[in-house]
Order: structure tokens, then sequence, then C-alpha cells
């Protein structure tokens, strides 16, 4: 059908164009349908929506980018015709009806959610039939091949590539920034790429942010990588795996994290930077991603499979999610703790122990006997926060960086305990809304800074944490969102022990910093 | 937030706002979280757009009746606050999860649905949920149930009410042009309401509009059924059970059709007009929505179960949808070969016995006893004629109305046979495509003629079918289709017995015309 070109100031994320009722009906398309405009040696695929007001019969409304992509002249006449929906709705139908999908199938879904070629709807249908049926090893692997092949691939001057990953939920998880100079000090290749918060109050991009430069194209990453055997990048400006960041579109809205789509999100950006030797941090515990110990072990023994079929050597570590790591969330607040251990502090003792754990894995995977030890031994010689400070100065930051350079929010309130007695819950998520409500993440000073933690004794009116914030009026949206809230537990006696998490079967180790916390902080 | 209100004058299915990144990054909110916006003593909630464009920071874009149902001045300083998501998106996880509803977590979803509150997002991961993990009896009585209570309720000045309906699928089923007025000329209440075609070539609603107008509102559909004794209306400017028709929005663009959303949309339709006794015809055969007989059985079943859940009694008729019911198909063919049977045309009998098959059912509900003799006598006598007459008059159609006054497309074209042989096939999908591409169900008089059904003796050079069309262009689009197809197979000798449909053992009756087909016409 020919019609008039109309320009519409408004941009979706899905392509879209808008045709009147009338002349929708005459080309026998719907809205949700997709027609196919075509104006000069230019197409474009859009999805139809249909109004009796916003455009005339005789007129195709073009929002945004398609209209800009098209290049037509105002009121131009173009053509328009009806076209089939991707390949890949049948096979998220198959997706649906239970079936498994065979390789092709999968790389067709991928292709066209790579392209921007599905539907909010049709995408919502894809990650809720993964949500509810899942997908097998064999499957999961090849979802992970085709998003890698759908995006960038990294390739170093050498090898092997280390990397670390955690898959998060637990607040104040900063020891990338402790794990990677440690790697990199020992002469291992480690090139991290993080990803900036999405529900929680500091992702590690977020945090490395405070203080340099985390925005890298792949070229840059490649470069910085290579002279320090380090980085510390937000992956997202990269075009890794490109199709994650399309599928976030509906999961986030709907809070679903499909199992499979997950392990092929992880796996895919580390295999699209090469790597061979992979440890991922699994933390479990209440509010965290994996509530219990048994799905931690399955999600565990999925890495690892998965890596196998992926040719990349997995290790695991189930650790202890059940209140926050360290005593700092937000990320200045968490840039500052990090770097104080790196210069020596040995406090909060739960983020070296989980650090130190880690970065030993990964020293192990590379030849490196006694891993943790020889981490411990990086970071109380200096070497760490030496390398810390070369990529740092890589990045674009302050070469001789310190701590104390670090600015943290300038309002704060102190929130105390009603009575005496003993610390005996801490509640994630409960801290998770605080900090954001004080502003974090946008706001890099804000957060919260815990003064007690698990077991710990308090005394009635002894400050429990300290909400920082960058602006009065967010401080005070975080104080009066704490009045309704009860973060932090506190019993007259102590009314259980502390979870112990118990090693896995599956994985090599796993930590438990509880009591080594108590005792030294 | 303060922002300030700008019109985008654009409509989408969803309230819809946009916001700068930046302001929705200080509100915390991210594309597809909700904010209420208020101005003086209104306020809506809207789904958040985010964009660096088409607005400024401290700018709000509202879309078309958002904006206007709002009303600020342009410009004019409105706040702006972040919102929960609505309740139902906590029960559609749990049915993603694959738990049983209860009756108010069913009402909340349905509510939600009917109030417009959920995004496309959401509503897909409710339909895609309902399709993977389905509904048990006592759940689908609910749904069915929270969406009557959520529409318009019809009572009517007698009782008992009668109804019927056709799950479709059966291309030329017109069917309902004979049985509303064969049962309302047997003295009982029928007040049909039936809806318009989605993907079939023409919709009850699609057919009696060519002769007369089915776009009643629920006290004209009342005065109307209450004065005749029936009526044939489309459903779909009545407001019952409305949150069908939203979640229709996403069910189509994905092809799918839950199991329990498709029970509960009858039976919802049928309860909303105080349906107390309900016949129901699923057509079973390739191309249908039910290809199988166990299916259809399965579907039976469920009807009845449902029915006696809601206090209705519902018997079930599986019939023969191999082929196409008749002759004729699109709106004036259908609207001809109906009224032509009312006159007196003992052809094409499948029509007939079908008709007369399910009209007999209801009678025999109604306490008549005989009931397909009893309608093949009110057919004979003229009587179901006149009665149509009425209601055709009331719907504010030609009192004397006659099949000759029809008319069909003016351009015509035969599709020929390239072979002697026997029909061994017909396929229902296809012919449906060809009535589309020659314009139905829009254009009334586009269509197809069948000359040939299955088992018939063709010659080589006969006609098979005429394709008719309202205009020279679209009939070049269909003929061009059919070069591509082959709706009817005609084989050189009769390869195999026509299907035969048993008898179900659920219901009361199965019908099977073709071999009475075979004789007569």
């Amino acid at each position: 059908m020919q019609l008039k070109a109309k320009y519409i100031d408004m941009e979706t994320a899905e392509y879209t164009c808008v045709l009147h009722v009338d002349d929708a009906k005459e080309m026998g398309v719907r809205e949700q349908d997709r027609v196919r405009i075509k104006h000069e040696r230019s197409a474009v695929v859009t999805l139809v929506h249909t109004t009796d007001t916003v455009v005339q019969p005789g007129e195709v409304g073009i929002l945004g980018r398609a209209y800009v992509e098209l290049g037509p002249e105002p009121d131009e006449v173009i053509e328009v015709v009806a076209t089939s929906r991707p390949a890949a709705v049948d096979f998220i139908k198959k997706k649906m009806a239970g079936k498994e999908l065979s390789t092709s199938e999968i790389r067709t879904i991928v292709n066209d959610i790579a392209d921007h070629s599905l539907s909010n709807i049709e995408l919502t249908a894809y990650v809720t039939s993964l949500e509810i049926n899942g997908m097998n090893i064999r499957e999961t692997a090849d979802l992970t091949s085709a998003m890698v092949e759908t995006g960038e691939v990294i390739k170093f001057d050498r090898s092997p590539v280390f990397d670390f990953h955690s898959i998060g939920g637990c607040p104040g998880n900063k020891i990338t920034l402790l794990v990677v100079p440690i790697v990199a000090a020992a002469g291992l290749l480690i090139p991290k790429t993080s990803s900036r918060a999405i529900s929680s109050a500091a992702g590690t991009a977020d945090i490395v942010e405070v203080f340099a430069n985390v925005d890298l194209d792949s070229n840059k990453l490649r470069s910085i990588a290579e002279t320090t055997g380090g980085a510390l990048a937000w992956g997202g400006s990269m075009n890794l795996a490109p199709a994650d960041d399309v599928i976030i579109r509906v999961e986030y809205p709907l809070g679903i994290d499909p199992h499979a789509q997950l392990l092929a999100s992880v796996m895919s950006k580390k295999k699209a930077v090469g790597a061979e030797f992979l440890a991922i941090d699994i933390p479990v515990g209440e509010g965290t991603k994996v509530p219990t110990m048994e799905k931690a072990q399955a999600f565990a023994k999925d890495f690892v499979e998965l890596g196998e079929l992926l040719g990349m050597h997995v290790e695991v570590a189930i650790t202890y999610g059940d209140q926050p790591v360290g005593r700092a969330i937000g990320p200045a607040l968490e840039a500052r703790e990090a770097i104080r251990i790196l210069e020596g502090d040995p406090h909060p003792s739960s983020v070296i122990e989980k650090a130190a754990g880690m970065a030993g894995i990964v020293l192990e995977m590379g030849g490196i006997q006694g891993g943790e030890l020889r981490a411990r031994e990086l970071l109380a010689s200096g070497k760490a926060l030496d390398k810390f400070r070369e990529i740092v100065a890589a990045q674009g930051g302050n070469p001789d960086i310190r701590s104390e350079d670090i600015v943290v929010g300038e309002f704060t309130y102190d929130v105390k305990s009603k009575m005496s007695g003993y610390v005996n819950a801490i509640k994630n998520k409960q801290l998770v809304r605080l900090a954001r409500a004080a502003g974090a993440p946008k706001d890099k000073g804000a957060g919260i800074l815990l003064h007690k933690k698990k077991g710990n004794r308090v005394g009635e009116g002894e400050p429990l944490f300290t909400i920082y914030a960058d602006n009065r009026a967010k401080l005070e949206r975080a104080i009066e969102l704490s009045r309704k809230m009860d973060p932090i537990t506190v019993e007259g006696m102590i009314l259980a022990k502390l979870p112990y998490v118990s090693k896995s079967t599956v994985i090599e180790r796993s930590f438990c910093p509880v009591p080594s916390e108590h005792q030294a902080e």
C-alpha cells in the first residue's frame, strides 16, 4: 500500500509504525503484526500500531529512529507491505510446548533477538517459556555459543585468559576490586568486565566508576589488559553477547531471570573475552539469588558442565550470603573499604577472606600452588595495591589513589538500636532498598555503613548503621523508609547458631567467613 | 518529582509516559516501571518509557488519552512519583511457578487486566504461563466468574436463557444464522452474541452485518431479544467480560489461545447474558482449532464440568470439520447461502444437517421432544424464515429480505481442475487465506464458492471453486496466491475412506454430515 510518511517524535524499544485502522484493515494487518516499509533503497520492518486519531487514512506514522533510518521527506509517498513474523516465533512456541530445541533453532532465536526483530510480547513469551520449561545443558551451551557469535569477540595477545564472576545478590560484595589486582599481580591475565547495578545498590562497574573510567571499548580493554594484566571495565560499553541486553528489557519488569538464560548470560560474556579458566562465586542466603545450599549445588554443577561443553575450566565457590560482605554498601563506601584493604587494613576480615579465597582459586587454576596463601601475601606485600593503582591509572584514574581520597556522602544519619542484645538477623533486601532510597547507585556517595553484624553485641542506643547520602532530601527519604523497616534484628539473647555453609560436593571449596568475622571485627 | 507536562501525540495500548533518562535514574525508575502522575484531583498510573531525545530533563511526556484524562496545561508542572507494580504480577509469577491460584488471586489478575493495569509484558507472561501450566476446572470457573464480574451483566425479562456457541476454526460455518431463528421460532429465548473474524474469513457478526446492524448496546440487545426471542448481535459492542478483549492483544500476535482462557472466554460471555442452557459446537479436523477426536472429547468434558460449577447446563456436539461447512466462504456468500436455506433450498445439505442438529440440541434442552425433527419442520414450514426476518427488521435490516438481494463480489475467477479424478482433500486454511486475500472479511462480497467437495468426481478443466472479490486488484492478488497453493486436491482414484467422526462418550450427540453430503449434493 502506498502511504504518506509522517514522522512521530517518539522512541520505543521496538521499531514501530502507526497505521490508520481503516488502512490496517485494508492491508489485513492488526496491532502487533509487522510491515516492511520501503523508501528508495532502504527498508525497515516495524511493528504495527493502529489508531484512528494519530494518523489519517493514507498516512503512515513512523517513530523515531525507524523514520531516520528510512529517511523519507515529510508526506513523501512510500510503500508499506504486510510481512510475516520472524522465524524465531515458531521456535519460541516449540519451547512453550515443552520441546527440546535444536542448535539451529536456538541460533535463529538468538539472531532475531540480537537483531531487535522480536517484539516485547515475543521476547516475554520466550523468557516465560524458558523460565517454566527450561533448557538442558546442550541447549544452554548452544544458547551461550549463539549469544557469543552475535556479538563481538575479543582476542588477547597471550593465553590463557582467566576470569572471575559473582552471580550477585549479596550486598557489599566489592571483592572484584581485590581479586583482579591480586590475580594480575601474580602474573595472570584477567580482563574483567562487570555490570552496573540493576536492582542492587552498587554493581562493580558503579564502584570502579568512583575512581576510574569504566566505559572502555574493546580495543581499550585489550590494550589495558595486555599492559597491566588486569582490567575493571563495564561490560555494557562493549558489544559482548548483546542479545542479553535485549532480553533484560522484559526480564527486569517481571523480576525473573530464567536459569538457562542466567547461565548463558554469564558464560557468554566470559567466552567472548576468550576465558579458559573461570572462578564463579555463588552467594547463598536469605535475600540472595540462591536461597538454599541444594539450589547452589545444582547451579554449580550446571556451570561446571556447561564449561566442559564450551571448552572452559570452571570452578565454583558457594559462599556465605546471609548478610552483607563487609560493612560498606554503595559505590563510594565500597570503593573506600576495598582500597583500605589493599592499603593493608585487616578489616573487615570477611571481605579479605572471601577475596583471598576467590583469588586463590584463580591462582591455583593458573598453576600457582597454595593459592589463597599466595593471594594473602600479594595483599600484605602491597603488590596487589601497586597493580590496582596501575590498572586505575590505565583507566584514567589517579595513579596514586588512596582510600582517604574517596568522597562519601556528606549527609549522614545513625540508626540506633532500641534495645541491648545481639544482632540476630540482617535483611539484605531491606538494606539495599535503604541504600537505593538514599541515592545509590546513581549518587556515588550514597549507601549504608554497618557498625554491627550478625552475632555482635549491641547496647541500647548504640548505632547499628549509618545512612550516607549526597543530598538532604534523599537522606530524609531514606530515614523515613528506615522507620518502616527493621533491617537489623536485635534480640535479647542469642537465639540460634549462625548458619554454617558446608563444603559442596561438586565444587572445590566454599567459604564461611562468619566465625572469623566474629572474632576479628 | 516535579516535571513539566508535555503532550505526545501518540496512542498505545498501555498508558505510557516518557521520562528523560537522567530524571528516570534520579527517581530510580527504569523502562517498564510505573509512575503515578498527579494533576489537581486526577491521577493516572502509566508505564515508563525512557528517552534522551523526546523529552528534556525536567519534562514528562504523556501519551494520548493519559494526557487528556489528566488534563494539564502544556508545560504545567505536575507531580510524578514512582509506584509499585500491580498485585497481579505476583500471582502471574505464582502461575509461572506451576502453582494453583486461589479465587482471590484470580480475581486480582482479572481486575488488573480489565482495568488496563497490566503491560503487554505482564499480559504475555500471564498467557504464556497459562498456556504452559494451565488451570484446573475450579480455577477456570473462578476465572470465568471474575471475567463476568468485571463486565456488564444483562438480565432478560424471562428465563431460561438459551445460547449456542461454535468454537470455530471450520470455514463456511454460517449455521448461527439458522440456529437462532429456529430456536426463537420454537418459542425459546436465544439472545445470541457473536464475534467478528480474527483470523478467519468471516465471523458470524461479519456475515450478519451484510444485511443488518450488529452494533447493538446491551439495552438494544435486551429489547430485541425480549421482543423477537432472538438476536444476532456483535458481542464487541457490549461490555461483556471485557478482560477477554484485553488479553487477545497479546494472544493474537503469538497465535496462542490457552485452553483455560478459551474455556473462560466462551463461558463468561454466555454467563454474562444469563444463559442457563448452552449448546457448544466443536469442529474437529485438519486446520480447525481441535485436530483430533481425543482432544475434542477432553474439551467437551471441560465445558460440561465448567458448566456444572457455573450453574449452566452444557451440551457439546463434536462436529465434522475436515472441510468447509457448505459451499460458501466469506460474509455475503455465506449470508446468501444461509438465507437460501431459510427460503427452502435443500442444499447444501451439510449446512442444514449441522444447523438442525445443533438447534435440535437446544430445543431438547428446552423440553421440546424430537429436537432435530422439530428444527427441520420449523425450517420447512417457513417459520424460521419469518422469525429470521423479524430479527433482521428489529436490527434495522430489510423486513422482507431475500437471498437474491444479497450482493456478492462482482469480480470473479474460476479455479479449474488440471485433471480428472476425485476430490481427495480440502485445505481449510488455504481457502481462508485465499478468501482473505480476495478481501474478506472487510470486503463483504469477497470470498470463495466451492463447486466440488470431498469425494466428488471432477473432470479435467471443470471449475473447483470460484473466487469472488469487490475489486479487481484484490481478485488478482487472490488469483496469484491460488497459483502457489493447492487448496483442493484431486486424485486419480479414491485413495481412502472419508474420515468418520464417531459418537463421543461424554456428549449427547455428534454429527457426521459427510455421507449425506455425498448423496445429496
